[in-house]
C-alpha cells in the first residue's frame, strides 16, 4: 500500500563534514537499494529546498517506520507521513 | 516538468445535489483526458479526506496554471503547488 | 493495521434540526456496527468539543478511507489520519 | 480517567551516545512498569516519527503531570495533552 | 479537579435578535448555576474579545463534557481544554 | 487589576544542573513572596508541561512587566499575557 | 494606561449596503469622540487592509473592553489586544 | 517606492454570475490602467490558485493604500504588503 | 511616513554578559538619537516579554531599512514591519 | 519560465566573522553573476529584515534547485519557491 513521506532535512552547520558527507553517501545507497527492492517508488527532489517528496509502497506502517527510522539521516529530519489510496478518476495501473 | 499538486475541494453544503453530481462528472472526464494525455501523471486519493495529491507533468507554470483553473471543481479547492526536480539518488528512469 | 484518526465535527448552524438528527442517528449505528465488526477499535469523545478520538484496525488505507467516506457526518468533517505501528515499549497485546 | 497524550522526542545532536542509551533504556522501563500498573492504558509508535500516541488511565491531572514529568525524556519532549470521555456512541466496554 | 477552559463565541451575523438574546440569557442563567454549585470556580472576560477564560472544578473529564456540552451557546462556540494541577509554588490553598 | 500570564519554559540542555537548581530555587521564593503580596493572584501547573498558567492582580501593564521580567528563569521563558476584566455572569466576588 | 489594539474588519458580503453604511457612519462618530476624550490615543489604518493599528489610554481591562464591545462593528471585527508600558529608551513625554 | 503584495481572490460561490463578470471586467481595467501610469510595476498570476503577486511603485503607503482599497475585488480579497528596498547586491537599474 | 514596527529580542543564552550588556548599551544609545532625530516616533515596550511595539517616521522603506539593519542588536531579533497610512476618522494631527 | 523565490537567512551566531564575511562576499558575486546571466530577473531586500524577494527566469525546477542549492549561503537559508506565468491583465512585455 502506498504513503506519500515529505522529509526534510536539516543538518546541524557544526556537524564535521566528513560526518555529513559520510551519512549522505549511506543514505544514498539505502534509497538506492530500497528504490530498486520496489518499497520506495518514487523520489523527487523538492525545488529550492533540502528536502524531498517520496512514494512508498509497503505492507503497511510498521514496515515503513522501520525502513524511515532506518534512514541515516533520520535523525535530521522533519517527517511528514499521508496514506493514500486509489483515486476512483485515475487511470494509470500503477497508482495503486 | 513535473510539478506536485495537493487538492482539497470544499463543497458549501448548500449546493443543490444535482450541480455537485454534474460538476463531480466533469472533474471525472476532464482528469480521464488529462491523464491519457500525460500531463497528469499521478493520482491519488489521500485517506480518509476529499483531498488528491497528483503530479502533473507540463511545459511550465503557464500551462499548469491553465489546466489547474479550467477544472471544473476549481472554484471549490484549495489547492498546493510545489515544483518538483530530479533527485540525484533516484534510479527510477520515470521519476524525471 | 491500526491508523489513528481525529474528526471535528462542524454542522452549518442553518441545517434543519429533522436534517441533523437523522445524520447523527445515521451515524451513530454506523459507529456501532464498525466497532462490532472490529474496524473501528476505539471511540471516545474529546472533552469540551464537537470531536472524537479513534483508532481503526483495517486491511489498509483503501479500506480507511471508504469507512470515513461513507460516514453520514463526513461532509460536515475535518479528519486527520496518523498511521500507527507497534512500539518497542508497548506492552498490550492489543496495541499491535 | 482518560488522557490522550502525544510525546514528540527531540534529542539535541550532540548529546553523547551513551548518555542518550541510557536515557531510552530508563524510559523503557518506566513505560513498561507504568503499563502493567494500567496507568498507560495504551502506546503507539507514530509510523516514520520519533513519536508516540498513548492513552493514561489516571486519577486526574496531577497523578497524570507526576508520571509525565518522571519520564526520563521528559526533557526532551513536546508533549501535549488532550483530556478524553466515553463517547456516547462507543460499544467497548474498555473505552471508559 | 481543575481544568482551564478558554470559549470564544462567534454568533452567525443572520441569526435573529430574540434568538440570539434567548440563548445569551440562558447561557447566563446556567453560567450563574454552575457558579454556585461550585463546578464554574472562576469565569473572567477576555478584554476586547466575546470571549472568556474559565476554571471549572469537576469529577473528571466526564463531568466537564457534560457540562460544556450542555451550554445553550455551545455549538456557537471554539472551545479550548487544558488539564491543570496543583503547582509546587502555589501558595494558595484554593489552587488545589 | 487582572492579567492572564501563561509561561512555558524551556531550559537548554547543556545548561549546568547547579545554574539550573540555583535559578530554579530563587524562581519559587520570588513566586512565593508575590503571592503573599496578592500580586500574583493564582498560580496552576499545566499537566504535563514544564509550563503554568497565572493570574496576576497588579495596578496595571507597568508593574506586571517589572514582576515578569524580574523573574529569575525569564530569560528562559515563552510568555503570552492576556489581559482580563470583569465577567457580566460572574458571581464570584474574587474575580474582580 | 496603554493597550495596543490590532482590529481587523470583516463585513459579510450579503450585508445589505445601507446597513454598512450605517454602520460605518456611526463607528466613526464614536471613533471621533472617543479621540477627543483622550481614551483613543493614535489610530492608524494599516495600508493594503480593511483594518486598522490603534494606542488606547484607559483605566484598564474593564474599560477597554467596555469601548470595544461597544463598538459599532465589534461584531464583525476580529480584535488583538497587548498590553504596553513604558520603554527604559524611550524619550518621548507621551510614551508613557 | 516599491511594495510586494500577494492578492487572494475569494470570490463567494452564490455571487450572481453576472455580478461576478462585471466586477472582473473592472478590475482588469483598473490594472490595466494603473499598470501604464506606472503604479503597478509588476503582475504576475500565482500558477494554479486565484492569485497575484504585484509589485507597486508608490509615493507611499497613502496612496498605496488608495489604490488597493480601490480595487473592485478589494472586498473580496486577502491582502499581504510587504515593504522593498534596494538590495546591495542588485544589478537592476529598475529594482530600484 | 509611518511604519509599525515589531521587534523581538533573543539573545542566545551562552553570549557573554560584558557582549550583551555592551550590545544593549549601544541599542539604547542609538535609539535615544532616532527619537530626538524624529526618525523612531514611538517606543513601547510589551509587557511580559523582551520586545517592543515602535512607530517610525521615515523617508520611505529604504531608510527604515537602513536603521533596523544599523542596529547593534539586530541580528538577534525577530522584525515585523507593517505600513500605515493615515485613517480617515483619525482627528489627531500627527497621526499622519 | 518565472519562479518567485523568498530567501530568510539566518546566520548561526556563533559563525566566526571571517566565515561570514567570505560567505557573503562570495554569495554577493554569484548573485552580480546570474542577474547578468538573466537567470535571477529581480532581486530586492525585505525592508527590516535579513530576507529577499526574487523573480528567476530558469529553463523550470531543475535549473532554478541547481542555482538555489548552488548558493554560498544555501546551509543557512530558508527558501520558499511558488511557481508563477503570466497574469491576463499585465500589460508588461517582460511580466511574461
Amino acid at each position: 500500500m502506498l504513503f506519500h513521506v515529505q522529509m526534510d532535512v536539516r543538518l546541524p552547520h557544526d556537524l564535521p563534514d566528513e560526518t555529513a558527507s559520510a551519512l549522505k553517501q549511506k543514505e544514498r545507497e539505502r534509497a538506492e537499494r530500497l528504490q530498486r527492492e520496489g518499497k520506495w517508488r518514487h523520489l523527487w527532489r523538492v525545488a529550492g529546498r533540502y528536502a524531498n517528496v517520496s512514494i512508498f509502497d509497503v505492507s503497511g506502517p510498521q514496515e515503513l517506520h522501520e525502513i524511515l527510522s532506518g534512514l541515516p539521516l533520520f535523525p535530521f529530519m522533519d517527517i511528514a507521513v499521508t496514506p493514500l489510496c486509489r483515486h476512483p478518476s485515475s487511470v494509470h495501473a500503477d497508482d495503486r
